[in-house]
């Protein structure tokens, strides 16, 4: 099966676009980035993963709060050091991503990976979101949140990862017309999810 | 090939959303109710079918306009003949899209379909919307509105039926949490958006 799309997947907290994401790259015969952008920008900057990690998919906190917590900045350079970690992430996520697109198809999820490669004819832009009581049995099953907490943290999470996407995109998370797909996937199992897009691809 | 949905279209003027109806329909051995909804209710009620088209997914407008529009009322007694016209052709429509859905599949194009049949467990909610470009230039081939008029009868109408989704509805026209499947079909022919909602209803 060839596939010369990049599948692009923006998700709910809790509504399992990650398993989505390695089951539809497993079908396209492809990578699948998620995570692994973390590892990738790490390795381009010589930084810490844990001190990206703690940033990923987060907006730039404001400068006193960004130095009260120390995420301010390191080396003392021109050249873009100065950034705050988060930016830093970002900016180093937005080349990597641009430049596995170069490379062929993949799956790449969150990261704004819609927005950066927007120029892009093919990418397939999909947005997976589930119904909130099928987000919380999830978080509580498969991601040890305690029940009480669930739907605080599903919240919680949902809007941090549209703070980044609003604030690095200008564009709105969860809306429609930045996406070609967007799958409620409440009712549908990962391999069902895999066929509408192989659909959508014409696979 | 056997169908047990019945299939809910929401869409964006200029979107193509009856003509994916009708092949949807075509493609699933099933009849489609769009416009036919207004005849339906004409027969049912003993109204002109002209009185309903002019407030056809549209919201309830102020009594006072109502009334001076002429759009308020026919009959005298308390049996809800006193209801403005929108609301009559609303409940009307409510009504007979509940006895469609009892009586098997079947695709509804527009008048809050989705809401209506909420509480049922075999209903896709389907939502197709475009870029604007693309509707742009539909609504230019496809309904002869002039150039210069194309973009502000787009935003009119998609309003109008916002507006008349919220009212009834309570919710948001146009949310991905209110559908299963949304489906931008700028890049797709009918028969592509055919084939991804058979991909979802495993057929």
């Amino acid at each position: 099966m060839t596939c010369d799309y990049i599948v692009t997947i923006s998700r709910e907290f809790g509504s399992g676009g990650r398993e989505i994401g390695n089951a539809l790259a497993k079908a396209l015969g492809v990578k699948c980035y998620d995570r692994e952008l973390i590892s990738l920008a790490a390795k381009e900057s010589g930084v810490s993963p844990e001190v990206f990690d703690d940033v990923d998919e987060k907006a730039t906190n404001s400068l006193l709060y960004s130095l009260s917590m120390g995420m301010y900045s390191f080396g003392n350079s021109f050249s873009g050091d100065q950034l705050p970690v988060n930016d830093k992430l970002y900016l180093l996520q937005h080349k990597i991503i641009k430049k596995l697109a170069d490379e062929g198809s993949c799956v790449i999820v969150g990261r704004c990976a819609d927005y950066v490669l927007k120029d892009r004819k093919n990418v397939l832009r999909l947005f997976i979101y589930a119904d909130k009581d099928y987000r919380i049995k999830r978080v509580i099953e498969t991601k040890g949140v305690k029940e009480h907490k669930a739907e605080q943290v599903i919240s919680k999470t949902d809007k941090s990862r549209a703070n980044y996407y609003n604030f690095y995109s200008g564009k709105k998370w969860g809306q429609p017309e930045n996406y070609d797909l967007c799958i409620n996937r409440t009712r549908l199992s990962d391999e069902q999810v895999v066929d509408i897009v192989k659909a959508y691809l014409k696979l």
